[in-house]
């Protein structure tokens, strides 16, 4: 065991959490990782009321230290919804992709529910802000995450916020993580933490399609691009600083760069790449994965991710304190 | 001291490079990484013959182990350039930015000088040419570094890079990192030492002016930006996957993305700009520098990072092993 101010503050035994991620991390993914000591998070994401009424029902009865991730510019067009998900009294709050009002009206009302709250940000101005609005930790996330991700790449980004929030809180690092290695970075740099997202969408458990998993696993950090043509064919109002790291394939090689366009012939668009998203079609489905891809070779169960991730940490820490000769 | 198979190989005290940054690393700088127990590199850089014999020069008479970095594909343009270096016999021969001949060419020259051959590589499939060519160190650079860079992040490039050459010789990571906690991270993700290039950009040793030295102070990540503005101005032809981080000035804002118009009006453009960067102007100059600009302060000796450096890092690993419980 690796103990951290993240595992103390959670009452956890590992400091690995696994992110939430909309149509991938539902209960079965989060409980298996809080189960094997880790903190598993049900990707509400935009907000869905029968995701909510399924996954978040069942993960409260999976028991330990679980969490939702909320997607916070979403919750605000969907009244009703955030009550929901408070409803259920998650222990963990994860909230991410707000501005600086709804960072502070969502960690207030979070906090109030008596749930720890987790913002994640992207650099250091977002970071201050959160700590400010009172999140409990922080998710430093870096451009080389799958998903969606501002500019910033994590090594640096992660000592730059613990720098601007002078420790306040504990931050879990993003973007990159997939192994022990990685984890014993983020301890080095700084972190308390780290959250894995394309890791685990790799896992049995994880909600993924397989004709998403497999991609996932045979693709390598340079297959894959960032672009907003996901956002933009479902019509989600994603502010234009966001792009999504995603596997390329003919739907991103086509649209990518030509928001403006696919905005206008959304009509038309939509109806056949939802049809085909339906089909599991990896040629037109968002692959969202991060440049972690070349470290992630095998579709494997989540405890062993938990695991493996800390006994390969664990022994490279107890390793390298032997390499300081006096 | 922290030792690792790279201090072990070439015989330095500790692992840490400074990058050969074309006229920016000078003896003066290259020297004092060197006598402070790092490996010191000079910048040739691009290959300017009275710089060479200036600089490489006097490196030579500081002793100790140091090294020269060339860029490969402006060594072929410039005969008589390679033959003068290896003159000088550097210890150390690190390459950068060549195609695969190249690599297989230079490094093949460069280890029948004697040298230790170090080749900077932005890939997995650039590490197992550079291996096969018999370099001797890999440094795995990734995109958030100052200076030229390809596309992916250091965090998840550097234990790809290791499990691509299986270990086969010391990596050493660069791009992004400024302090003890990078040099703990890069060695927990498996490497053998860290190149700095900003950080020992920004010292008292370092050749750049004073303009370049307070700007990168004053700037934060955010403020950079990837360019081929300034080597479309100097008609450099570098490959178009390599992209230059710079802090953004009026330079940058005007001509970044407009690659083929600068060059079609480079014989009026470039005068001025050239007299431009004579008087220092930093709103036109180019400003190289990395994402770890947040963590880079102040102007320091250079003998003072590597020690500092080293010294927060064996702290880390020290304390980082304490958090393993049983
Ligand atoms: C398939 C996938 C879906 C994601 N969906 C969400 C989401 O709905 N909400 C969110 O805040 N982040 C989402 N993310 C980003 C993750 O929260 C996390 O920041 C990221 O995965 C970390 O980088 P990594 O992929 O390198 O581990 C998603 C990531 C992936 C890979
Ligand atoms: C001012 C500056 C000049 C550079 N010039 C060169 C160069 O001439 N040749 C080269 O191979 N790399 C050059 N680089 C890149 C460095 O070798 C190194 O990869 C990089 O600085 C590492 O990232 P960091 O800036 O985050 O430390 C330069 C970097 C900077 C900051």
């Amino acid at each position: 065991m690796i103990s951290t101010k993240l595992t103390e503050l959670l009452g956890i035994d590992h400091p690995v959490v696994s992110a939430p991620m909309g149509s991938v991390s539902g209960a079965r993914l989060a409980t298996a990782v809080t189960q094997a000591g880790g903190l598993g998070l049900v990707g509400v994401s935009y907000g869905d009321a029968a995701f909510i009424d399924e996954h978040v029902a069942q993960a409260t009865k999976g028991g330990g230290v679980w969490g939702v991730g909320c997607v916070m510019f979403t919750f605000d067009e969907r009244p009703g919804l955030w009550d929901k998900v408070l409803g259920y009294a998650p222990p963990v709050i994860a909230l991410s992709f707000g501005d600086e009002d709804q960072v502070r009206r969502y960690v207030a009302s979070a906090a109030e529910s008596g749930a720890h709250v987790v913002v994640q940000v992207h650099d250091t101005e977002q970071a201050v802000v959160a700590v400010q609005a009172g999140a409990s930790v922080l998710v430093a996330q870096g451009a080389e995450a799958g998903g969606h991700h501002k500019i910033r790449a994590t090594l640096p980004l992660v000592p730059a916020v613990l720098d601007a929030t002078q420790g306040a809180v504990p931050v879990v690092a993003a973007g990159g993580f997939a192994d022990g290695r990685g984890l014993a970075a983020a301890l080095a740099l700084g972190a308390d933490g780290v959250m894995m997202g394309t890791r685990f969408a790799v896992t049995e458990e994880s909600l993924a399609t397989s004709g998403f998993k497999n991609t996932l696993v045979s693709a390598a950090a340079t297959d894959t691009v960032n672009t907003r043509a996901f956002d933009v064919v479902r019509g989600i109002p994603w502010d234009e600083v966001y792009q999504a790291r995603s596997v390329s394939n003919d739907f991103t090689r086509e649209w990518t760069g030509r928001d403006a366009e696919l905005a206008a012939r959304r009509s038309e668009i939509e109806p056949a790449w939802t049809a085909a998203v339906a089909r599991d079609d990896t040629g037109q489905r968002a692959l969202f994965a991060g440049e972690v891809l070349d470290l992630v070779t095998d579709v494997r169960p989540a405890a062993s991710v938990v695991h493996d991730t800390v006994a390969e940490a664990e022994d490279i820490l107890r390793r390298l304190a032997g390499r300081v000769r006096p």
